[in-house]
């Protein structure tokens, strides 16, 4: 440390919101140069490049080819996609000095489907899985949280090739079992959770998200099944149906009910059993397509549910999703706020579509499409019929599992990883085939992984630290042993002694040689800096004796000089 | 290789020139994505990152501590130092989705800088190297040959900080023994040159030259010394200065010479004892500081030599050089085309320099500023005053050496490496200082040096290779043995058996266990491939007996099965 490019910091980072971020600035693991944009110092890219190395050890263990491709792209391969356009403001885009458009990758399934494409024509090939571990960028609206949320990061990203969809199954499980041994490895905590509402019937995607209430991901699971998915994707249990024909559709005259509080409070004085629940309430939203217009959409849900517009941004990305404006609204002089009705939408050619929980054959008290009128018994499938459903409601923790009944709870955390049965997209857009046995295309299917490998530094972090400091897992710690010197009479002259018979016996050693440093400051570092075992040679060291911490668990031993060679080992190799 | 993702190629590339861009296509080893932008495939991969891997570990050996920069940098800094408009169109700009101002990295010293100007303030934490092994760009004019001159690539660079002079030339001595150990272990055949002909006092910056005959720098060497340098940097030993005082000058009538040709035949027609090397060459040129206007710019030379553009550039860089144009002359009417002379450039406000073959003291032919005229004993010194001197004559084989005398040659040479003693320069924009132990700030002076790393896997190439296609050296190459099964029988089956000893024996292995591929194409991709040992394991199994082969020797050995494992390790440990 006498010579490490290291300064230690006292206070917090003035725009550091997060554990992580706050505590890798002071601990002198990263430096900020732009908004998401970072710097790693000498201990953080030791760090960074462990997570790499697990990362690579897992996915070659699992069959993966790792490649590299540039970070710099030629627009014409996103634009066959649409992607150069749907990525919107994301996207770093430039060009060159012949005004040629480039991009700075967000992500390379068009880079590898060539690829593939380039090398591979017959079904003797397949499969193969390759990946990168490489340097992305996206332009993200609010980079935050340090390198939680940056611009430009490290990130695993591989892609599987097969031939059929059993094929990618395979794949796609091979990766799961890679992404369990990484996580594990690197000391996470961590859920899988579905990440499109179809893994109901399959496991097309799933997110392996890492509990923490910084986290920016918001998740459900259940207390009574293994179910976990997250809020975009999570199927609610809906409320079962009426058993029966509903009686014919009737409008009602509502007065000076437009909202359903108002609504709910009229019918109910007049005698009915109702409540928000068995109301349909009809929320007027707009969309827009990359490079479109916008266009009127109208969202129906339980009237005692609120519409979550970033639940459904998540789904409709890269199509924007927004609340509808009065001027919006104006251009469709039927839909009459606060009495909207689904009955006349398909005639207006608006889109409508309505929460799973608005079942097929159930019965709701709607707007009527007229001032001051509602309608009753108006039933999905009868008298209106949606143009799809879509998680739409806010989900709320004692809502209920659709498979066990159970309730489910909401949590936080950070997407540190995600496998995603993509199908055949991309070798549709390309023309990815190979040549099958019998002599005929066969359109190759994919899957795409990936693991935010910088990303994943902070989440380790963000579970494990304390108000003291870092606490890495050994598997990822700058060092395995801190050495601390003290720095009276011979105690760093046998600090560095121990260092090095540490390190010959195979350790990765950091000592604490600095001369003119209190060993109050050497401690605080030590714990700031949060390497798991420490061995402190200190005033003890005349008497024979040195101490032994664990940053973790807190516990200090003093032990025998003689010892302590072996007792170090004995505890990093335990 | 029957799952390796890798398919060879049997053709050449249309678009490749060298050596190393027809193989590493042709091998497998990197795919074009755009002009001078390539993707490494998995053979590629594993080469890159052996290349960075011997540059890391020497660059630790010598004290250096890596960090890591992002590539995606803001215009701040590069604003401070001039270099975001001195960089021309050689630098990728891009706006991020605020509308500020980005570039990609194409060298990091404004944040080597500030990272130390962050951390450090006492002269105690002085000095220090750090480094990074990191992606760069540049918008090259005419990226070519492959990965030789890329606009993405990998470079290793790192910078010293000292406290004096002294500190920077041991910091430089440490770079250049780093350099030294690195393209030795590379196995590469280089050159170190004087990149400054400031070098023939110290040494304050040295280029690593591959020689190749496709390098795409000039240099000479020296046949009687060890003096190399570039071709920009060279000093060539200029003729001894006629002894005594040159007569006055005097102006001669020399109707229709305008040329050094016909001058000469004049001159000597009339008897005089004079050839080219006596008269004094004019040419007018323009120079331009990026973002301002066109300036004149004359240089003189000795008749006989030519002005070589190129050298010129080099040494103007990023300042622009080119011929001025008949619309530049005209702007001042005193310089008569063909008749030229220094005399009056002075008056004129029109900047001269003259090259160090015209000695101060020395007595030319020159132009007499009139058509049809020239002037004679027009000494420097006393009938003119360059602004300043700078190494511009076309430099030849047979030139001699400053320093012995000796004659030079010219070879070419890829540059791999440079160390640079670069001073004060950034350390001044930046105000990077030190608490001296007096109290009183010193300006820190600065090193910075750099190596190629994805042009190095191209440099080796270019030296290492046959018609046949790579040799690599075993330090980076791809494998350490190349393990063939020629597929008949049990011979796969042995070839596996045997790669899996040699990996349990701690060997990198690569074994082509292909099924219905021919001896013949086994063998030719396994030379074009240029795994340093192959084993055979072919018709002589049945006898017990495999072939050892070597790829740079092209020794062919039988050896008994029984010993095909030591003898593997034995030719791979040698």
């Amino acid at each position: 440390m006498s010579s490490l490019f290291l300064r230690t910091l006292r206070e917090d980072p003035a725009d550091a919101e997060v554990p992580s971020h706050k505590l890798l600035v002071r601990g002198g693991y990263v430096r900020r140069v732009a908004p998401g944009i970072y710097s790693w110092l000498p201990l953080g890219k030791i760090v960074l490049e462990n997570v790499a190395r697990v990362v690579r050890e897992e996915m070659n263990r699992a069959g993966g080819q790792e490649v590299l491709f540039p970070a710099l792209l030629p627009r014409e391969h996103y634009e066959v996609t649409g992607r150069w356009t749907e990525y919107g403001d994301t996207l770093f885009r430039l060009k060159d000095r012949k005004g040629g458009d480039y991009l700075l990758g967000p992500t390379h399934e068009e880079m590898f489907t060539l690829m593939v494409k380039g090398e591979y024509s017959s079904y003797k090939d397949y499969p193969v899985i390759l990946y990168q571990i490489q340097t992305k960028y996206r332009d993200e609206a609010r980079p935050r949280a340090g390198i939680l949320r940056g611009r430009e990061f490290v990130m695993k990203d591989s892609y599987s090739f097969d031939l059929d969809d059993e094929g990618l199954k395979r794949s796609y499980e091979l990766h799961r079992e890679a992404y369990i041994k990484i996580f594990d490895r690197l000391g996470l905590d961590y859920k899988m959770v579905f990440a499109t509402s179809g893994a109901m019937g399959g496991s097309a995607s799933e997110e392996f998200l890492a509990p923490t209430p910084t986290g920016e991901d918001t998740f459900v699971q259940c207390a009574g099944c293994d179910y976990a998915a997250n809020t975009e994707a999570v199927v609610l249990a809906a409320p079962e149906a009426a058993a029966g024909e509903a009686p014919p559709a009737e409008v009602l005259d509502t007065p000076d009910t437009p909202t359903i509080e108002t609504l709910v409070e009229l019918l109910r004085s007049r005698g009915m059993d109702i409540d928000a629940s068995g109301t349909l309430k009809n929320v007027v939203l707009k969309t827009r397509r990359p490079g479109e217009d916008w266009e009127l959409l109208v969202v129906g849900v339980p009237g005692d549910r609120e519409v979550d517009l970033d639940r459904l941004a998540g789904q409709f990305e890269p199509v924007e999703v927004a609340q509808a404006e009065p001027e919006d609204l104006a251009r469709q002089p039927a839909l009459v706020k606060g009495y909207i009705g689904p009955q006349i939408l398909a005639g207006l050619g608006v889109r409508y579509l309505v929460d799973p929980l608005v079942r097929p054959g159930s019965a709701w008290v709607t707007g009527a499409n007229e001032q001051d009128r509602h309608a009753a018994n108006v039933v999905r499938g009868r008298d209106f019929e949606p143009d799809g459903e879509i998680g739409a409601v806010e989900v709320r923790s004692g809502d209920r599992c659709a498979r066990c009944g159970s309730e489910l709870t909401i949590a936080r955390g950070i997407e540190i990883g995600h496998i995603f049965q993509l199908g055949r997209k991309y070798a549709d857009a390309f023309g990815l085939d190979a040549l099958g046995p019998d002599g005929r295309p066969v359109r190759i299917t994919m899957g795409s992984y990936g693991v935010g490998v910088s990303r994943a530094v902070a989440a380790v972090i963000e579970q494990s630290h304390d108000d003291k400091g870092l606490i890495w897992p050994r598997e990822i710690a700058p060092a395995d042993v801190h050495v601390i010197g003290t720095g009276k009479d011979n105690q760093i002259e046998v600090a560095l002694e121990i260092a090095g018979e540490l390190e010959a016996a195979g350790l990765r050693v950091l000592v604490d040689d600095r001369a003119g440093v209190s060993p109050g400051v050497k401690f605080t570092d030590a714990e700031l800096l949060g390497i798991p075992t420490a061995l402190v040679i200190g005033r003890g060291l005349a008497q024979g004796v040195l101490e032994l911490r664990d940053r973790a668990t807190g516990a200090r031993e003093e032990i025998p000089h003689a010892e302590a060679v072996a007792r170090v080992l004995a505890a990093v190799r335990s």
